[in-house]
């Protein structure tokens, strides 16, 4: 994701709170106050410019959604888009590193988390950071129920086979896999920004779903 | 596999017994017995014409293979190639079903299963009949230690999705998988038949390799 400086951007998303949500730590443990209702809550880790969580919240209005995306410059495309259509009343986003989700959301408070074209970090010593780190599956389980699901969706072959054996060898268990998504596009599929650049060019979308219980 | 009547083929194996194990029943428990050593037997499900067990064979000869084939039209292919080469002392041939596999193996003797192209059978119906099946992979816990690996190999995209959610589910571990193995051909990596065909038709081909350890 291109980075412009855009030193606008910290104001601009203060003026839009209703949408930004300000010291999101504030509402741990009470994010159905947020919302108004016990709707189940789905929050995308790596929002970008928010065109899945907006689609996702106006596809499904009995579900509440979070988008989180830790770059001030990138979030702001996600506001944008929110303020020219109608602000879905189930959506929120967060400015935020999803390394600190244990200090926005209490046990058992996100019901599912997105994970859709996370940065591949290549690199073996950058592999801490991939949102599909063992690190990070820790934390995702810290704020789920036992049945909570991953839905992770990528181009990334490299970061799809990482993201496989990481999750098999934390002993979460694989509902569902695909290896091209868009060979048989699945009803009720929304494109992500990234899912529609890279599709264009024919390359094979990777997706699958996980959770945490283990019957074995 | 096109299957050509071969009428002599049933007298064809019995002619080649050192080769092709008669009555592999029994050797249930004493197939060290037959290769007079101790080494690691390793054994692939649905060897077809055998390629990839010759060249395996030769390539380790520290390693005993054993490949299983049901077509004796088939699996005469298999012996003619090792006829027309020098037989390898590590390597056998048995014509049997691969459900049989704990009539012929006794607990832990097998280190590990090799599968390569099974046959997919797409049709939900004759899901039972995929070699990565629950009750195959129940087969071959029940041959190999608790840190036998089974690798397997396919360039069927919907066989080794559902591999991957039957082998999860199962509770085994996945502990590598690629993608397409040939975009980054792993040294020693010997190609069967089906592989030869349909890597040079320009498809991925999957593999992975798994166990039934769990340390969650
Ligand atoms: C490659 S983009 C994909 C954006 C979008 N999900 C899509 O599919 O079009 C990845 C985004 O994740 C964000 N991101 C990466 N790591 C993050 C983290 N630890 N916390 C929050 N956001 C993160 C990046 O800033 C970037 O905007
Ligand atoms: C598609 S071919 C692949 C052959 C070879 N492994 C390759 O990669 O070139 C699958 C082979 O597995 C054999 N096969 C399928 N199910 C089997 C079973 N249950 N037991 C033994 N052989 C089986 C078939 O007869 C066929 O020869």
């Amino acid at each position: 994701m291109r980075l412009r400086h855009k030193p606008w951007a910290k104001d601009y998303l203060d003026e839009h709170a209703g949408i930004v949500v300000k010291e999101p730590q504030t509402k741990k443990g009470n994010w159905a106050g947020v919302f108004r209702n016990d709707n189940p809550i789905h929050v995308e880790v790596g929002t970008g410019k928010g065109q899945f969580v907006v689609g996702m919240s106006l596809a499904n209005p009995d579900i509440n959604y979070i988008g989180i995306e830790h770059f001030d410059s990138i979030i702001v495309s996600a506001v944008e888009k929110v303020v020219d259509s109608d602000i879905p009343m189930n959506l929120r986003l967060i400015r935020a590193n999803g390394k600190d989700l244990t200090e926005i959301f209490s046990e058992g408070e996100v019901s599912r988390v997105y994970l859709n074209f996370s940065d591949p970090w290549p690199k073996t010593r950058h592999a801490k950071r991939r949102l599909t780190h063992e690190e990070f599956l820790t934390l995702y389980k810290k704020v789920m129920p036992e049945d909570g699901e991953i839905h992770f969706k990528t181009d990334n072959r490299g970061l799809f086979e990482y993201s496989l054996v990481s999750m098999s060898e934390y002993g979460m268990r694989l509902l569902d896999v695909s290896l091209d998504l868009h060979a048989e596009m699945p009803e009720g599929n929304v494109m992500t920004e990234y899912e529609e650049k890279f599709s264009a060019k024919g390359q094979p979308i990777y997706r699958l779903e996980a959770n945490y219980l283990n019957e074995a």
